[in-house]
């Protein structure tokens, strides 16, 4: 049997990962009841239709009051507020964390506004789909997913056990949790999930404005690879939006190194250098042998949906 | 039953494609005799290990003689060599055609080669995995994919007889059929799959060569949306050197679009143009809609080895 290690959690903002949060939580057994906060009529009615939590409200402080773990899970740059709005009901020992997928900003944010007494543990789980809302959410979401804490430089024991049962949350959900500084976070971040947003959505972006080649043309054909792109440029706006305005430095800075490098492929490209294109694409194929050795996908060939090519 | 529309099939280079083409069209009864060339001893034991034809050479002549169809499926850069191996030995009223992802450069190397009373109807399946060889292929691989074939400008009735028959038998493998000009063709695949391939192979070369984030965190927190770019990346090498050299020009006129896109994207982000990366990024899912109402992909989510995220 599992242990309630939070006996009332609140959950800010009811989107694919908050409603996925509550699920989960319910499902392994670690909570008592479940509160749930969203700004939107509609989110509120779909969660109290599914029956996501013991009591819905649109007021983040109602939510907040006498919880014992406090996650929010709103768009990056709503965390600031959504901090504030909490901060005057939480009590002294509650635990505030929050999903966002920039840490260093909202680190700061929530550190700002939580008052003394309450344990702020940032965090963040890698795991997601392309769909928004609280329909789209499932329990098995976090499911052998990575989370990343990115707890304060404290050192003493209250604060050190808050971290380890918020890790011990995450573990009952079904994920791997790591800590790590919160600016590393954002540049580890920025390659393995924010410049490939960027590249999918200006990509899609591109082949939408062509004149010599129709959309229908375009998604006739996608199943080529430019398929694989749509699904992730199909992310929600706002929560990218505030992911490219929050990061933007790290963002940068490795959008740099990939565009110097496209220079270089373009170059080899235009006068025939066919060894240079050869030995990059055979050096890309040992990550991708790396990705499957680190347990991040099957190496079985994706005959479904995803067959792809030329 | 179905009827026999070639009774000796000859497949040039029997890789992903190629056996996939033998298994599909043997499981489909349209093709009398199979008869393989692969220039490597191994893929022809595995061949025969497989069963996947009647008979295997490393000989191209050989495969072709007698043959009422014979389909090339080798590299790009290969397809005018592998033409003018088989060409003594074409019968007339056979038919010529290829799978490769680049059209133009391959229709002039085919009509080059083929002695008169030899119907060239070049094509391209698409269709594939980021697997090689023999044992990746599988006979369901061209269901419900596109199949382009771009016919010369004839109109003679054997011809347009020769084209019709080619496009019954890409049918017969489950397949779609369009004609399309060459020059089109190779616009819309720089688009659909050139540059996302490029774009792929850039951004795991990129990531490789960070040294602020290692490798293994890269692979580890893979999830995020890079994985896909990962598998992509892992296509065989060979096949797209060819590729990008074959089909240079378009490649490099729809990279130069994207570039531009991309510095505008990056000066937006550098300045906090909120609103500009909302408008594209809204934009970018209506092309996601299109995509799945093309019937090029199930509007579900991916629950499984693809869910990513931030």
């Amino acid at each position: 049997m599992a242990q309630v290690l939070y006996p009332r959690l609140a959950v800010i903002g009811c989107g694919l990962i908050g409603s996925s949060v509550a699920r989960a939580a319910r499902g392994a057994g670690v909570v008592g009841e479940i509160v749930v906060a969203d700004a939107t009529p509609k989110a509120r009615e779909r969660v109290m239709a599914l029956g996501l939590a013991d009591e819905v409200t649109a007021d983040p402080a109602q939510a907040a009051r006498g919880a014992d773990l406090v996650l929010l899970a709103v768009p990056v740059l709503a965390m600031a507020e959504a901090a504030r709005d909490v901060a005057p009901a939480l009590k002294p020992g509650a635990t505030l964390t929050d999903v966002g997928s920039v840490k260093a900003s909202v680190a700061e944010a929530l550190a700002e506004a939580a008052p003394p007494g309450v344990f702020v543990v940032p965090g963040h789980p890698i795991a997601g789909t392309e769909r928004s809302g609280p329909d789209a959410g499932f329990a098995e979401l976090f499911e052998n997913r990575w989370v990343i804490l990115t707890p304060q430089k404290r050192e003493d024991e209250p604060y050190l056990e808050a971290v380890q049962r918020l890790a011990e949350f995450w573990q009952a959900l079904g994920s791997n949790v790591e800590r790590m500084d919160e600016r590393h976070h954002d540049l580890v971040l920025a390659v393995t999930s924010h410049l490939p947003h960027l590249i999918a959505y200006n990509i899609v972006g591109t082949a939408a404005d062509l004149e010599e080649v129709t959309r229908a043309e375009v998604m006739k054909y996608s199943a080529g690879g430019f398929r694989d792109f749509t699904r992730i440029a199909a992310s929600d706006p706002t929560m990218w939006r505030d992911i490219f305005v929050a990061n933007r430095d790290a963002v940068l800075e490795i959008l740099g190194r990939f565009t110097e490098d496209l220079q270089a492929l373009s170059r080899a490209i235009r006068w025939g250098e066919a060894d240079k294109l050869f030995e990059l694409f055979t050096r890309t194929r040992e990550i991708r042998r790396g990705v499957i050795a680190a347990g991040q996908e099957s190496p079985e060939p994706n005959f479904g949906r995803d067959r792809h090519q030329p």
